[in-house]
Order: C-alpha cells, then structure tokens, then sequence
C-alpha cells in the first residue's frame, strides 16, 4: 500500500511548477512592499517556522537585510505592542487558519509593519486575507499530517520573496528545482540503510548549519512526527555548545549540507565513521534547502512504516494546530 | 563528596548579589547607548543563548522593543553585511573568549550597530573589550562544565540592561532575588522523586511559555550536558505543532512557568496526571527565571551523580567553547 505521505512526496515537482508559474510573475509586487521596510519578521510555528527558518538565512546570506523569527507570545499572550516600522512581517501557514499566527500578523500590522502572507489555504484564508500581499502556494490539497509538498512549496515561495527583495541569485537556478526535486525523489541513495540504522535509538542528531539548518531543523520534526524519536535538529555550533553530549557510539547523526556551501567542510568535519549517504540536490546552495528535505522526507514515510506506525495519521497530531 | 556543580549552585546567592551590586550603579551607561538605537540583537551560542532568549522576551514584553536572536554564521561564515542602523547588538559569552561570538558582535559594529558585552571574563576579556558597554557579572570562577552561576548572574546584567532601556518594571523586584534564589535552593521540592522518575528514560520533554521558554531551554541543556539525556526544550505552542507525538505514556514531561504569568494556564493544561512538584522562586514573571532555573540545576546535578557521570567533567565539553 502506498501511504497519502509517499505520494505527496512524489507530487512536489509538480507543486513547486505549479507556485514557481503563480508566484513568479509577481516579484514586482513583493518588491514594492519591499522597497517600504528595511528588515523581515517571521511569524510561523512548526514546519512553517522551518520554513522561515530557510527565508531568514536566505533574505541575510543573498538579500543583505536583517532577519528575525517573531515571539508569538508577545503578540498573543502578553499582548504587547512594538514599533515595527520599516519591518515587512511575513507569516507562513499550511492552512492560513492557524489562529495565533492570523492574530500575529494582525498586530504586526497594528505595529507598523508592511505585511505578506504565504499560506496554501487559498487567497480566501484568514492569512491571506490579512496580508497585505498573500503569496499562495500551489501545493494542492495534502491528506497526510507531515507537511511535505507544503513545505518546499513555501521554500519556493519564500526564494521568490528573496528575488523581489533584491536577491543576488540567478533566478534561472530557482526554475531548475522542480526537475531536480524530480531526480532526487528517482534516486534518494540508501534510504533503506539508514532506516536501519536507526532502528531501535531512542534519538538522533540531525545537524547543518546556515542555509541547511532549517533541513537540519524540518528533518528532525518529521522524524519526531512521524517516528516518535527523541531528534534534535541543530547547527554543528549549537551541537559543540553542550548537545554533543548526548552524542555515544550509539547515536545515529544525520549530516545535511548542500554542495559548494562554506558550511561544508564544519559539517563534514562531524562525521567520524564510514556511514550511509543520502544523496542532495543538484542546485546551488541558495535552493538547495528545497531538495535536500528530500530524502528525510523518504527516511521518515520508509521508517515509519518499518516502526508499525501509519505516517499519514500520527498520534497527538491534527492537520490544522490551533494554539493560543 | 560534594561536586564542584553543587557548589556553584549555592554560590548563586552571593553572585547575584555581587553582581548586581555592581551592575545597577550602570543603569545610565546602559540607558545612553539605548537612546541611541530602537531594537536589539543578541548574539550568543549554548547556555548563553538560552539567556539571550530570557533577554529578548523581557526587552520585548516590558521595554517596548523589538528583540531578536542574531544567526553568527552570516558574519562568521557567509561574511555578509547587514544595515544595523539602530540596532544595539548584545553579545553574551562565559568567558568572554569564544571567537565565533567576538567576532560577530565586531561585525556588528561595523554594520553600524552600538555594542554591549555581558561577560563573566572581566573587562580585559576579548568581548568586553570590543563592546562599547561591557556588563561583567561577578560570578567568580566557575569551574564545573555545566555553568550554573554565569548563567543566573548573566540574566541578572540582562535585567539591568532591560531597565535600562526603560521597562516597566521595578527595580526593587530585583533586588529580591538574591534571597528568593537563597531560600529556593534551600527548598526546591521533590528532586529525589525527579530524579527517580528520569532514571531509565532516553527522553525528557521540557517546556515553558514566555519569559519562562529560556528556563525550558537552559533546564533542557543542562539534561543534555551533563545527564546524556534527549531533551527537548520547547514552548507548548510549538510543542503541540508536531513534537508532541514523541510524547507517550512513557516520556517525562517538565513544565516552567512563574506564578501570576499569562503563561501558566496553558502550561499547566500539557500536564495530565499528578506529578512530583519543584518549587519555583517567590518573584514577579520578569525576574522569576533567575530562580525558576534553580530546581532544574539541582535536577541533573543529583541525576548525574544517580547515573554515575561526573557533572563536573561531563564527555565531549569544555569550559570554554570554540566554535567557526
């Protein structure tokens, strides 16, 4: 039986076609909000946060602006207002309906900021409603409860939202995803070894740093999702500053960095044995995020299973969060 | 025998106290260099960081700014300039001597940023000396790996800059700590019952909202550091967006949360049967993690000893760390 998660997962080099065509033509538009702000503040939760995670690395490293993730709570919970002028706030959710991150968006702008909203719930959801200018992905319906095709598909929202704002990438690179994303899918490398691998631990590291640390990041959620395992998705910085700890013999590591990144050689230099290899994307660094999730998508759907654990349905979890 | 650990633990009156001694005198070098810029960035890595969280959400709750944590890899790695016009960047570090974080705060400046430097290396350390404010804490040397009282007196100087910057607080409140933190570790509740409910367990979930998510954070570091433990640090908001499926019957939940906080309803609806209680410090939200991480120190001191590792000296860490 194929699981919703496996052909979701198949069906992103026609997602990510399908937002590159919608979202393309309108870069003039992200740059005219651009041009009113100076700097960027995210509002996510979850995948989406890693998704921001993947834009804020990408708006500092090849935009040259000032970047920030957003403290829900002090819009939500402690209800406290902040001068965000010049501050564009983009909020990224799967459903556009997760209350708290509507809310956040909503003061945000009630601060000051200019506003866009990246969200595959469609130009009628409460996100894209809010926004002053919505970015709707086209990763059609998702059925499974791991985020997939959702997730490159904001990448690719959040790479376009990096050209608008000046960006010193060739935009030729981005087009070349989908079909890349499609190799990868063909050829992932030795996804059965590392499912393996990583019967039986309770927990594992997933590491990369700069552009690949929100893989590091989305990587570790879906395996915590989906397998129930104790993963830790972190920079081989933070992982030096204590969390190496953790680290035995008996602690599979997952290593993500994407080819000609000067994150590289610190990455490498945490692998200590001959291990398996999954393989990356052929891209640049600056896309490279939207395959390099790849074979950890194809890990957790293969090793869930294994585990005797339906991946569409994990416990504890519903399609659309709702938080306060 | 009593480990060195232990006896920083109880040293935290006493640094706090000196500290802030010798901090409060600065409030108006600290409210100089605020008039000048409108948001802050910290820059810090390990438990370091895990105080900077503290301090971003007490600048952005109670002084009215936007607050965020700065990635050092866009400085250290991607060597990219951003505008930091108005921004006073903060960089915190133990020693005063991990390059990664000197260097950054140095970028900072150039990218036009006013600096401070929170240290416990004194005023002839490297950081202290690239600031243009440098805020020592007085904790004295600190010789377990797992700092205890550099990262209580950190947050006491990240209090100090918060009044600083204006916030509506008291400053009298502060001053309490001292004696709070005394008689809280004097008193801290049913470690022996934690300590026994930890053994055996690969994973330990530990969250808290608010001006508490970095009580969560630096609780979950330490189980990390010095136990070996998979712990997760993490607000219940994001918890509920995906890690809470690694929670089962079987997986021990931490919740923080200061009394009279808006946090704390949330917090104490994640806790499903009766459990064993740590006590928390008898202070407001804004200063309450200086204490609230008290009974989570104690915690893997006495769980580390119970599993037989040295909390002084755990694997793989050193006092001082450098990272690229």
């Amino acid at each position: 039986m194929t699981t919703k998660m496996r052909s979701e997962i198949a069906e992103q080099p026609a997602a990510l076609r399908a937002t590159l065509d919608s979202l393309l033509p309108r870069i003039d538009e992200v740059r005219a909000v651009g041009e009113r702000t100076r700097q960027l503040l995210f509002i996510a939760r979850g995948t989406s946060d890693n998704a921001a995670v993947y834009g804020r690395y990408l708006v500092e490293s090849h935009a040259g602006r000032l970047a920030a993730l957003a403290a829900p709570s002090i819009a939500t919970t402690y209800k406290r207002k902040l001068d965000l002028d010049g501050v564009l706030a983009v909020a990224i959710s799967q459903s556009g309906r997760t209350e708290e991150i509507v809310e956040t968006l909503t003061w945000a702008k009630d601060c000051g900021a200019a506003t866009v909203g990246i969200t595959n719930g469609g130009p009628d959801s409460p996100l894209a409603q809010a926004a002053d200018v919505a970015l709707c992905t086209e990763a059609g319906e998702e059925k499974a409860v791991p985020a997939t095709k959702t997730y490159t598909t904001q990448l690719a929202a959040l790479a376009v939202l990096a050209l608008g704002l000046g960006a010193d990438v060739d935009v030729a690179e981005l087009r070349r995803v989908p079909e890349a994303v499609e190799k990868l899918i063909a050829e992932p490398g030795e996804v059965a070894a590392v499912v393996e691998g990583l019967l039986d631990k309770p927990g594992v590291v997933v590491s990369g740093r700069g552009l690949a640390f929100s893989t590091a990041l989305e990587t570790a959620l879906k395996l915590k999702e989906a397998c129930y395992l104790h993963a830790m998705g972190l920079s081989y910085a933070d992982l030096l500053h204590g969390p190496i700890a953790v680290v035995d013999a008996d602690t599979p590591a997952l290593l993500v960095a994407a080819e000609n990144s000067p994150t590289l050689s610190g990455t490498v230099a945490l692998a200590r044995a001959g291990t398996a290899a999954l393989n990356g994307p052929d891209l640049p660094e600056w896309v490279a995020p939207m395959g390099l999730i790849i074979p950890g998508q194809l890990l957790t759907e293969a090793l869930a299973r294994r585990l005797g654990i339906d991946p569409d349905a994990p416990r504890g979890l519903n399609k659309v969060t709702q938080t306060d």
